[in-house]
């Protein structure tokens, strides 16, 4: 059991406060990835979101938002950067000087900049209102459980279709903006929408989760258990589960009707 | 009377396709500074987002997204830019060579990045979904009034401490970081929130709003109804407008009171 953490505790390298979150392991796989590539070590602590920790002075001096992930640079004088995006082009532009996960051509670098921005701006916020709305608000609210579900397909439906014909989102190459989305898009069961749907979006996710950095940031602080795979595996396993996301399923299917939902993606 | 746009019209330099949201703003505002500062020109379309042109075969193949704003680079062989803070960091990198509204050092970049994606991730879509729940929802709910409502208020209070000291959110230089922000602050009154409770962000909106780009840029393509000092002045202009608003504020504030909200932020 890790120690309620009250401040930051290495003093040199890179420095992660995190949780299990589709935001949180874009930090630590791309930590994970640095470490495998360059022997770039790095520290982390949990900051257990549950606890409100992220609001305590001693992280919203680094993080003003209050919110995790933020990670803090020793080798930069202490450093601290918040938001995920930033985190992925911060650690890139400072420590992948061979561009193994980043880009040096401007125009690539754009691309996935303009992919981490659609994830940052787009799928994040709308998949984990729909999160809210399916699961975690106080009631079941009809108008908001379709909204953003649909709102959430739809943009996995771009997602979908920018991966036509290629493997990874920017020259067909594994990078920060590849990393940006796989977090969501692992959690997208957990959501109430069918992965199997975005054939696109499953084979790109199924080879981003066969890296083994990658299953090793997944894995920071803890393993999570609303990733597609745990997800359909509880299905199979826990009866009771199961019954419980069918009637979820069947509540925003009742709320897209109610509202006249219609999927619209390019 | 502009002609609905069915494709790009220049072949060269910069061509936006935007309309007058906190969105499309902040790339009309940043062309129109690099205009007045390198004389660098564009072209523009207005893309009626109330008509679905965004939508469109011709406008998805450059913003996939299906949203304003979208640039499009002719002098990069029609390279087409997607995302608010993608457009604000490509511009600059391409052509604010000598870093009026940009920087140099990596850890100010780092800075900038850091309040644009809080801004591309938090303020902008939180704040679009409390105009949403506010103003646009076929049903008022009181659950996603407040919720939105509620968050956007924390965001401006992160703002408003950040602000704290300094004129400039990075380096207490006028920049990319703040042109971000900036529309979506100019709506806080539509929002339903009073910028005087935030009198960093306050002082702060005015000293852009004072910049003539700033005044060219968030009049394209027609000068927004919106803003807070438009607002403020309907209030006093029009009275049975004045009275609506007054009954919004009050749902607002039962919604708030409803599910026990209370304001906090750093």
């Amino acid at each position: 059991m890790a120690e309620r953490p009250t401040g930051l505790k290495a003093n040199k390298g890179i420095e992660l406060l995190t949780w299990g979150t589709p935001n949180g392991v874009k930090a630590s796989i791309i930590l994970e990835e640095l470490k495998e590539a360059y022997g770039k070590d790095y520290a982390w602590q949990g900051v257990n979101i549950g606890q409100n920790i992220q609001k305590e002075p001693w992280f919203t001096k680094l993080g003003p938002n209050g919110r995790i992930p933020v990670i803090v640079d020793h080798d930069q004088g202490g450093f601290a950067v918040m938001e995920g995006l930033a985190i992925l082009t911060y650690l890139t532009r400072m420590y992948d000087t061979d561009h193994k996960f980043s880009f040096s051509d401007p125009l690539d670098i754009s691309r996935a900049e303009q992919w981490m921005a659609w994830q940052h701006g787009g799928l994040g916020p709308m998949q984990g209102q729909a999160n809210h709305f399916n699961r975690f608000a106080p009631e079941r609210i009809a108008y908001g459980m379709q909204r953003y579900t649909g709102e959430t397909e739809r943009l996995v439906g771009v997602l979908n279709t920018a991966l036509e014909g290629t493997d990874y989102l920017v020259g067909n190459k594994y990078s920060i903006a590849d990393i940006a989305s796989y977090g969501w898009i692992q959690a997208l069961g957990f959501t109430g929408i069918e992965i199997d749907d975005f054939p696109n979006v499953k084979k790109w996710a199924d080879r981003i989760s066969a890296r083994p950095a990658v299953q090793k940031g997944a894995a920071i602080p803890s393993k999570s258990p609303f990733t597609n795979e745990a997800y359909a595996q509880r299905l199979k396993d826990d009866k009771e589960f199961a019954e419980k996301e069918e009637i979820l399923k069947g509540q925003i299917k009742a709320a897209k009707e109610k509202y006249g939902y219609k999927y619209s993606s390019p």
